[in-house]
């Protein structure tokens, strides 16, 4: 495809994408073009798709005609503005054309020599967002210690923030303290920790998190060999919450001084603000006093509600962060940013490359030799890295401070709103304290048939095509767990009109079964 | 940014990419416009960035005015037809519109049901691939046990490769057969294994790989809990290699008995076709017999070789692959589809999907609870993930199949012409067979005095802006490493043009030194 080629299919391109947003925008005011959720079944797309690869090149009219035909029948929408499902995963047009622009110039960041634009860009887009969120000077670039970086996602900056405690333990623990006993491979709680002979730190390094955590802890835990699958309890223990479903910080200190007593070692919390159930809030400031009390790292996972933290308001919910020693959010949930682009900023930089660092012969270069440098592959799990920072830097600017703080306030606004109208209407519940812009609603009504009731009001949501929600499952004052609807809202073109018509049909839905 | 906006913006971002790509393409007609290697001091481009982030919004003209001011300078040209550093990461205008396509509908594919089509057509297109580059039927999503993914790079289908392995071990060797024994925390090659006393597979689990293997075996040992730091050889095994620096497949098998007998499980063996330093192609066939004789996970890195595997000339380099449990390579390097694009196939989806799977409640879903659909999210580390399937779709019919091996075809044509020219230069030599598209050579002279006459090469040949070569070091014929030139041809517009001007560079720099 020659550059002049790429220019005309390039505007083709642009336009169709525009024409969609347009067309997902008209979402809410009668019947949808697109339903939200995909109405496909299983091997419905692929039934439309040639066995074998072509052997010819075909036609680019031919290729982008199969995009509307055979594709977009399997596309769940998440950006329309009736898109209320899990969290969001929004983006913009400045983004996208960050992202454009990175793809074109298609360099690769691995090392700052390879791009010192890619690295420079990103550590001071780091630091922006840094101060725009609120954090104290050490998780910054001019700090001693500290700095920010880009990763894929949440899950892998959890993942991180894991192996560089253990690097931390290692060092200060070095290899002795543990008590010995005979090996067990019984999963045991807090309460019954298991007495492991092997001195190493690798096998008494214990991890906690609570029990309305992300599943990303515990697939982190088993990727970085702590964990043997997700129900190992050996060295990973989750927390119980409160009422308002956050971790219970004496709990958290009871399982860390029992897993001491035992000879482990109490190595790394990840707290939450802002769960994907319900969007609660972990006190960072009192858990961060308990893990400095007891050697541990602290990880602040802030996936979702972190982009909040751009209003001076929602600020209390880092209150502590000083004390963590990293922290991530994902601009590609809802600030704007198309994904991947999840922020992870750390106090103790030298534990992260610690974990990752290492240097082959055909990567030496003289500036990393100097160490006047940032080699970002030494802060992630890949080697390669894509110019990430560009979108992040386009949407910064084009939005400004201003107008990052009036898009998340006002999906609040309308999250309020929404809570309002449920409160409003005795059929309905609150489940959970709304946090943000994420409201656990459900039919009253106990038990299964309560249940079945909340289970089929989603499906006919799901199924009419206008809107798109999830559920979890939320323990109700009477212990037992109930299914919840989750309406999370922060899709870039989301209004009062689209949360209005989702309450509507949601009344409709309750009204027939 | 409203979308007629976004269609102004975005033809004009589209014209820029063009026009960059044009004036890339002038390069090798006398001074380029662009050095390849950016010559930027460190500090130089964040020293032009503002220290906070703007409060207001900014204009657009000027966020992308920017662009050529302060961001351009500090560019590595990897799209360069003079780019011959590292491996290249190309691509192309269909790749790219594939994944501004991607970004436009911003879907997350984490479960079959939040995008069907992102699933569907991922797994086709992988289907193609395999078949393209000849892979027998166990690696197809047809087949019982198998299927292809799209990672982000060959270090991320590595460790997955070792995750799976290791949940396989588990599965098979249950939990008993360990020799009791003292820990130890002293570094041992094969010869010398450590007898570790605790009887979990984890400790006991070794990974083997050679000498010229990537560095990402390495550092996904240190991420799974294998190693504790790049030096640890305590279950990291690297097998010395033979003349042509392929692995040796005797002492592999040596060094896996050796560890059997002393108690602990030969796990995973990653054999490398077409390694980073000189291409270097490992026996896969007997290596494959080894390791079923041993019961270890075979994953083949062929993260830049594959691409070549489209010819069916090529393919003897993967003879043997039916005994491997997965393998990957790396659309992303050298065929034309944008960063990030890598390949991972498997014969044992239940051991990766087992290494990797959690679910909780707020992800349940019928489709997926059904066991009808796969859920991506269950074969890498994060959990959300992009629709990269949609550029690798565009390159495949874009190009046909027949375009793909003509490309890769020219690349090694224009490669054996190169080393035609070191061959026929009596001042330079050939530093290993060459492989491909990737030819190492250096300038004759033994000892410091040889390498620091190929550093300056290198350096002088780097600062000229015309081209960008990197380096490594090789054993030669006297045992010693010796500082080699590579020169890797794979960016999209190089034409023997192009590499007759890095020839003429090549020569003029090694007449000043």
């Amino acid at each position: 495809m020659t550059p002049d080629e790429f220019r005309v299919h390039g505007h083709a391109m642009i336009d169709w994408i525009a024409g969609y947003w347009e067309r997902l925008g008209k979402g809410g005011d009668g019947e949808p073009e697109f339903p939200v959720l995909s109405q496909v079944r299983p091997g419905e797309i692929a039934a439309g798709l040639p066995l074998e690869a072509p052997e010819e090149p075909e036609a680019w009219a031919k290729i982008v005609g199969d995009v509307d035909a055979l594709i977009m029948p399997g596309i769940t929408h998440w950006q329309s503005p009736s898109f209320f499902a899990y969290f969001p995963a929004n983006g913009s047009g400045p983004a996208l054309l960050g992202d454009l622009l990175s793809g074109g110039l298609g360099v690769n960041g691995m090392l700052w020599a390879t791009s010192p634009a890619a690295t420079e860009l990103e550590t001071r887009v780091l630091d922006w967002m840094a101060a725009l969120i609120g954090l104290p000077a050490g998780f910054h670039s001019t700090s001693r210690g500290g700095g920010g970086v880009i990763q894929g996602t949440a899950s892998e900056s959890t993942l991180i923030a894991m192996l560089a405690a253990r690097e931390r333990a290692r060092r200060l623990e070095g290899r002795v303290g543990a008590q010995p006993g005979p090996a067990s491979d019984e999963s045991g709680g807090a309460a019954r920790p298991v007495q492991v002979s092997n001195q190493n730190v690798e096998d008494r390094f214990v991890v906690y998190t609570s029990t309305q955590a992300h599943s990303s802890i515990i697939k982190g835990a088993m990727v970085a060999g702590i964990a043997i699958g997700p129900n190992d309890r050996r060295r990973v223990r989750l927390i119980q919450t409160d009422e308002r479903l956050a971790m219970d910080p004496r709990l958290l200190e009871e399982a860390m001084e029992t897993d001491r007593a035992a000879g482990l070692i109490p190595g790394y919390v990840c707290a939450t603000v802002g769960t994907t159930s319900s969007g609660a809030i972990d006190p960072v400031k009192v858990i961060g006093a308990i893990c400095k009390r007891h050697g541990a790292w602290l990880h602040v996972d802030a996936a979702y509600a972190g982009a909040a933290c751009v209003c001076p308001e929602h600020r209390w919910m880092l209150d502590g962060i000083e004390l963590a020693d990293s922290m991530c959010f994902n601009p590609h949930k809802w600030l704007l940013t198309n994904f991947d682009c999840d922020l992870f900023w750390t106090q103790d930089k030298a534990s992260v490359t610690g974990a990752l660092s290492i240097t082959p012969e055909y990567l030496r270069n003289a500036a990393s030799e100097a160490g006047a440098v940032i080699d970002y592959r030494d802060w992630q799990i890949p080697l390669g890295r894509r110019f990430r920072a560009l979108k992040l830097w386009f949407v910064i600017r084009h939005y400004g401070a201003s107008g990052l703080r009036a898009f998340v306030s006002e999906h609040i606004r309308l999250a309020e709103l929404f809570e309002q109208k449920i409160r409003d209407d005795e059929r309905f519940e609150i489940s959970a304290p709304r946090s943000l812009s994420l409201v656990c609603f459900r039919l009253k009504g106990d038990g299964e048939h309560g249940d079945q009731k909340n289970n089929a009001l989603l499906a006919a949501i799901n199924a009419s095509g206008r809107a798109y929600l999830t559920h979890t499952v939320l323990l109700g004052a009477d212990g037992h767990g109930r299914v919840v609807l989750r309406l999370a809202i922060g899709a870039t073109m989301t209004q009062e009109r689209h949360v209005e018509a989702v309450w509507e049909l949601i009344q409709a839905c309750a009204e027939v079964i």
